[in-house]
């Protein structure tokens, strides 16, 4: 693949550029709320392009809240929200290589929230409500009637052509140029990790993983006979760049797996200049990266980041997606771009489960193609914004003043990080015997006892009384904790 | 899970006793071509049963070619199509536990004869000309209509309860007697066993196999770091339990995978004192199986052949099955009764591709509940066994006379063992030259030369002068090759 960066499609969405520029910039605080941002000719002058360029920026920057267009006046910053906890600390993981040797009764925690009468703080999946599932249904059902014989065989790797073309549609948003033959598909962003642990990895290898860490990558680590290795991680822009690659040039990693955009369960997203070193150590190690852009899409600005992947010139990032947090879980469209490993990647999916369900693609792919999915995105992305910032709202509210919280821009999961006589699995039991499930932070390291008093909560669904409640309730029981009267 | 043998349900297929009992006299000689079989009067006083049901038996056995109805004068065994070809020889394997690392060029094959233009003798998949893929369509249309929004949803393990329901219907046909809630949901019966060998086993296990193997099993075992015991298999019978009693004695084996109904590739169906035998061995030595019985339902007969399962009362069975050879392979839909580990089979489902595809398993759970498969069944049955047929004559009309050919009574592949000179690998070449696929002996053993002189051929497909031209072509450059001329 080779990476745009002034081609013809990066013109296409050079408004991008500015709405990048402008809310980085707002973001750090050089326009303050209040400010007024440059004047269309100001800004046609500066970036070189059309006013009606410059004015698709504005509209982009207002419909991700950042600013308010007053008529005949011009653009002005908007009074962020901004939450009086601190953010997480910095995680201090000891460096030691760990076969992975899950307690079963945390991880059946992961298992035990399904049912529709638990408050689901626990999942990170989208509301069916915010899916759009009857246009997509209305196109499975168009293919269906097509009769197709060869969707009645098996799909086999890298499956679906349709579906891969429009999966280099979408990496073109973040400058990526594939070709469709580089694109394998997978029964979701699960199975895409579990072929690229098997790909890169033996068992016995040591892959380093950000720490609080997705609890599906530990079990996947022990699965595969595969040690870990935690790594610092920040919760504001990762894994330590550091620290991991003082680890990459000892020689103690075999690969790496993270997830750069919207982490789970932190909600950072790596600096771009961290990416681009990341891909440059493992170029120079010659060390996979594994990455999960499953919530890259997800972000509550118009335009979302780039990947690890987008600096990949040499084929050593295996990039994993799926449209299950973005779109729709129910297809199970997942794919990866395994960059060099890519024979061995596509032999891999033929081995564990051959062929991914072979009419629910072609359906998907035709949603993408009639822009489906941009119009879902338009509609999903402030959405998932007023959720974060009531849900932060309820949080501040009835948490223990001492709580420290996570600042998603995507996604919808925060990190809460409680006072450290808060025990987050006492916590849990109380809160599942009345319906409401979280995910405890002894599910995200090796040693249980590391995030003992830290959750994850997911926001993806309707706000109502009853979620403010449980919000309420979990505060309650918390500060009761830390008072010692629970 | 309760074995039932003189339940109500048993005594709804009584005919099926019947025709068992019948077919198996019929193979055995007992009864000979042109004999007459009991009449109607005589099989109702020796079983107990209604003059209806005796009819139902024989219109089955003719369905199944075995006997031939005359108006008004009885029933005649009919002539039985004999090979002159002796079966292959009784695999011996060196009984070394061996780690497994394969060719790649080898396991290439497998991938390699896809193009729709090669003759596809190397696939084991239905034509598509002989799935009712429309119907089932219909069906998913309905489901898609339903606008369900829990499938929009992941639809998590155990999965679709509706199919899980049908599932327990299916094996009520080999009388086995499971709750919905003992199957859990895979994406094919390869999700199936490699969930089944990640359950059981850890990385450096040692699993008995059988000789040749199914080349998958091979590369999962690559892929899980799995040691393989490869067993000595008797074309007729199956894997020497003498021998595989020993290494379980021993303590040399962790797990027992195989195919016991309609083997891939040597398409032998286990008796069914060995498979009671295994169970017990099993059980005594606390040693999982796990059976891949993807062909059981693909008899030519009109009754399926028990699986292992059957006589599993204490859970030790892992029965991995799926729909994609008997009925259809693009709808991925696939299970597992996992007995006694259905707890951690359940769990790793969940952690490999989290879900199935939620539209497609509802659907295909309507067409079995409307008794679609059993339709196909019937039509499909006579089909391949007509196939069988076919393939055998033009085998032997052009094959090198010291051939020997496997007698597959379900499934649908050949395992052909040519004299020693003829290098199936070479063969090979020469044959993907010519547009003609196959799967060369190499592919079925850790030892590539194994099998060097052996091969499998698929023959579910319509029956063309192309295909049979094809069959001619492979008689003649492996005799070619005896000669020295090639």
């Amino acid at each position: 693949m080779v990476v745009q960066e002034e081609s013809s499609v990066e013109k296409a969405y050079k408004y991008e550029t500015i709405v990048a520029d402008l809310t980085d910039k707002i973001k750090k605080g050089r326009y303050q709320p209040g400010d007024s941002l440059p004047s269309i000719r100001e800004l046609c002058q500066q970036y070189g392009v059309s006013a009606s360029t410059v004015n698709m920026a504005y509209l982009m920057l207002e419909t991700a809240e950042l600013v308010e267009i007053r008529p005949r006046s011009g653009c002005y910053v908007r009074e962020q929200v901004r939450s009086q906890l601190a953010v997480p600390s910095k995680s201090k993981p000891n460096l030691i290589t760990q076969c992975v040797d899950l307690n079963d009764v945390i991880m059946n925690i992961a298992t035990a929230s399904l049912d529709e009468e638990v408050v689901p703080f626990g999942m990170v999946a989208p509301d069916p409500a915010f899916i759009p599932f009857e246009a997509l249904n209305r196109e499975l059902i168009r293919v269906c009637r097509q009769n197709n014989p060869r969707q009645a065989y098996y799909d086999f790797p890298p499956g679906c052509y349709e579906f891969r073309y429009e999966v280099t549609r979408l990496a073109l948003k973040w400058g990526g140029s594939f070709d469709p033959n580089e694109v394998v598909n997978t029964s979701g962003a699960l199975e895409a990790v579990n072929l690229a642990l098997e790909t890169v990895c033996k068992p016995g290898d040591v892959v380093a993983i950000e720490s609080p860490t997705y609890y599906c990558y530990l079990q996947m680590l022990q699965i595969h006979g595969l040690q870990a290795l935690e790594m610092p991680t920040d919760p504001v822009t990762g894994i330590d760049m550091e620290v991991l690659s003082e680890a990459m040039r000892q020689g103690r990693v075999h690969a790496v797996l993270l997830i750069a955009n919207y982490n789970n369960p932190m909600g950072f997203v790596m600096p771009e200049d961290h990416k681009r070193a990341l891909v440059q150590l493992a170029a120079q190690y010659q060390i996979p990266v594994i990455e999960d852009d499953v919530y890259g899409d997800v972000s509550y600005a118009p335009v979302r980041p780039k990947p690890i992947k987008a600096f990949d010139t040499e084929g050593w990032v295996l990039y994993c997606a799926s449209m299950s947090k973005s779109l729709i879980p129910g297809y199970r469209a997942g794919w990866c771009l395994p960059g060099r490993y890519e024979p061995t990647y596509k032999r891999l999916k033929w081995m564990s489960t051959a062929a991914n369900a072979s009419l629910q693609l072609p359906a998907m792919a035709a949603f993408l193609k009639a822009g489906g999915f941009d119009r879902h995105l338009k509609q999903f992305r402030p959405k998932l914004r007023a959720l974060n910032h009531l849900m932060a709202q309820a949080i501040e509210a009835c948490f223990p003043p001492d709580t420290k919280l996570s600042r998603p821009e995507g996604g919808y999961v925060f990190w809460v990080e409680f006072p450290d006589a808060v025990d987050t699995l006492a916590l849990y039991q109380t809160a599942l015997a009345n319906q409401i499930s979280f995910s405890p932070g002894a599910m995200f390291s090796i040693d249980p006892t590391t995030y003992r008093s830290s959750m994850r909560l997911n926001f993806c669904f309707e706000w109502t009384p009853r979620i403010e409640r449980a919000v309420t309730l979990l505060g309650q029981w918390a500060t009761e904790q830390l008072k010692g009267t629970r």
